[in-house]
């Protein structure tokens, strides 16, 4: 198979000495590991329609993989399989700045749109943290989020188009640059897939309008309930702000200590709110927030006076996740979504199961959306606490589900929730999914073992429930 | 079968009398007509589920039906079929105002949602024309649009959750009450699907709160161009009204001379604009778009000055197909969109084919979405005027697809359009929609015939382009 890529890649496109495709073991979540056959990183589209016809032809497995910075294993590799690596297509096509999008090559990343978007006055809403390094093709796949997926929606919702090559190396158009689109919707179906229906090689991007005005804000509460109630007056009002997130009291020192970004150390929670928009709106907002977030019991509301003290409100919490890194060995980012009226109670809930694992739990998230992000502070030299921490994880998982959420936001199912795939769904819905796979990728050669368990798999999980968070290698079924 | 119908479902819930049928033999594309064998009107979820189990078994086909009201014959029966009518599952069974959203059967009526939700300050954003009567099953089954979708969306973006029955009668639930899903997106798949993958049987919706404040515009323009120019300028500047109309000088007279709304006879075309937000916000907004749409060439800017004011300006607009049915024996109603760049060249290519078909063409359209609704004048009592008015209005839906749009905007595929999808669409395409379809209902029982059309009628519409209006019902293949 290696020799048929030869014939039409050139040598330092296919890669297969061991040392080489180590990168490629595992992507950000580096718990799982597995090295694969072999690594192919094409130029061209019409060389990954050959590639996918030579693995089609021979059942090879072939795993797609963007920038490696996903957090659920989604770019795992297979042992036996092929890993297609997207890097090398890394054009931006065209931006129309009248259309308002940006047709670009899956290896772009997120970042430059908008900063290539920018000389027009527009920009790429969805800001996954990882933006400066992660691609659309894996935003893609993943249907990556953000702090400004409150107000512009996830990746599903600002992607207008896209060309996808299937397992038969078929090229194949869906959705378009109008506002509705002819035949079956594949273009949602296909965003968050997780490289299981077909590969990406080219997405139309919706870009918007840079806001012409912004304004920042911070409020402290003495209690998480009362911030959360804060979030829950705020979007009654019938306001979406541009970036609603939510810090617990192990967030704030956290972030403080590291940025030191003027957060109250001593607040319970805090709530950092971005408007944008045109003037007089933002103004009227911000007053209207500012007395509700009172009202909800805010010990203090601060506006940010300039764009200086804005950013550094912003520091602190997108420094989160290093700033949580210096406090513990490792931590684990978990992701899952639940409708916001159930925050406060979710978070207690996380704090008693903090105290029955033994470890402790950082809260740093979108509270606007409801997108928990808890962060699960371990060590992995310590014996037992990275298992504690994955069951611990899956606990978290189960009981957004149980308060009609769901077990991911912005971070993809992978290999990391596949388990708690069997709680959120029921047999007849994972065998629906199953047979939207089959539809596409008839042989499950794209991405196996990902994202939709099987049910075997399920019936295991269920009888040996206790061992949720661990899963190892040799026993992942193919899809 | 109907014997074991009516072991479940009472005398009245099972229609075969003909007479009776003949209610049901179209929807409101009446140009195609079809008895089905029998209609039940099921009122309960699993009624639905043994209905579906029972056609199953004996494959009988099932066309499922709302208010009937759809423009693109996505109801039309099949003789040996069942139509499975929901029009009795007409409860909202919650509304949330908290977390603002509207539980509802799919019988209920589109604007009973409104209705209902208002006292509680929120409302249903899609508004189709016939909103009085189209349930929100029909609605999801077409993915409606309406005036305001501009802003809002289209009923894709206004749907959190569905419970659907397959063909096979199991229930599945599709995505959720938070803003991520795990798994395979299926909610999108299943909006717009035509009852051909499976039942919808609830739904949950998106509500908004109702906006605080109002503003509508009325300009008037000496050409086309100008006013297409000057929806280009407002959707530039950054700005999203809740609602961008356009109507040109055959619909300006209509609809004044029926409603006497106050527009100028004499322009060419007229917008209608409507702001909505907060007053800060609806002010400054209006005040820009004045200015864009004087700088585009508007002859005049008229200001609603009050409620009363705004709602003549809607009026004549919402009255424009009765307005259009008083100056024309018959009319056809098109619906396809195009990027908005595009919109004045379309419509002078329309009035080119309009002389090409000697017959006349009125144009009144969401103007900021850049989809189209000719009405195509004809009298079907003169011979060839329906053959000629039907091949017209396929040009125009080929013209839209050359431009880089669609084949609809909110009507659907179903019958009528069915030989624009081989237009639309290449094979590989086509073939994974048929993939799609046969992993939700393998036998190709639900709705057989519709929206997607066999390669084999594709080749030999491609062969007999020139008949392409016409379709001869004993020829319909079975999907």
């Amino acid at each position: 198979m290696i020799e048929k890529f030869l014939k039409f890649l050139p040598a330092n496109s296919v890669i297969t000495a061991e040392e080489a495709l180590r990168v490629y073991e595992c992507d950000a979540l580096s718990a799982y590991r597995q090295i694969p056959a072999c690594v192919v990183l094409p130029d061209t589209v019409e060389q990954i329609q050959e590639i996918l016809q030579i693995c089609h032809a021979a059942d090879v497995p072939v795993v797609a993989r963007g920038a490696g910075t996903g957090l659920s294993g989604g770019a795992l590799p297979v042992t036996d399989g092929v890993v297609l690596s997207l890097a090398r297509l890394t054009r931006i096509l065209e931006i129309d700045p009248e259309l308002r999008i940006a047709r670009v090559e899956p290896g772009v990343r997120n970042l430059s749109v908008s900063e290539v978007a920018k000389q027009y006055g527009l920009f790429y809403a969805p800001d996954p943290s990882s933006q400066v390094a992660c691609t659309i093709g894996g935003n893609i796949a993943e249907n990556s989020g953000g702090v400004h997926c409150l107000k512009y929606g996830l990746t599903v919702h600002n992607v207008m188009a896209l060309k996808v090559v299937t397992m038969e190396g078929d090229l194949i158009k869906l959705g378009g640059e109008a506002l509705d689109s002819a035949g079956l919707d594949m273009l949602a179906l296909m965003t968050g897939s997780e490289g299981m229906l077909a590969i990406v090689v080219e997405a139309t991007l919706k870009l918007l309008p840079l806001p012409v005005h912004q304004k920042i804000m911070l409020a402290a509460f003495d209690t998480v309930e009362e911030a959360g109630n804060g979030v829950a007056a705020i979007i009654a009002a019938g306001i979406i702000p541009a970036g609603l997130e939510m810090m617990d009291n192990p967030g704030i020192r956290a972030c403080e200590d590291f940025v030191h970004a003027g957060y109250p150390r001593e607040a319970a929670a805090i709530l950092l709110c971005e408007l944008d928009g045109i003037p007089e709106e933002v103004e009227a907002e911000s007053q209207e927030i500012a007395d509700l977030l009172r009202d909800a019991g805010a010990t203090e509301v601060r506006m940010a006076r300039d764009k200086a003290e804005g950013e550094r409100f912003w520091a602190g919490r997108k420094a989160a996740f290093p700033a949580v890194g210096r406090i513990a060995a490792d931590y684990y980012c978990m992701d899952g979504t639940i409708p916001r009226k159930h925050i406060a109670s979710v978070l207690q809930r996380i704090r008693e199961l903090s105290a029955e694992y033994k470890l402790g739990v950082v809260n740093v998230f979108h509270a606007g959306d409801g997108n928990l992000h808890p962060l699960i502070l371990y060590d992995v030299a310590v014996p037992g606490e990275l298992e504690r921490a994955e069951e611990f994880g899956g606990r978290i998982l189960e009981t957004c589900v149980e308060v009609g959420g769901t077990i991911t936001g912005e971070h993809g199912v992978g290999i990391e929730k596949i388990n708690q795939m069997c709680v959120q769904f029921n047999s007849a819905e994972l065998t629906q999914f199953h047979a939207v796979k089959n539809a596409f990728d008839p042989k499950g050669l794209l991405n196996p073992g990902k994202a939709v368990p099987t049910l075997r798999r399920c019936a295991e999980y269920g009888a040996m429930h206790v061992h949720s968070g661990k899963l190892s290698f040799p026993e992942l079924e193919r899809f």
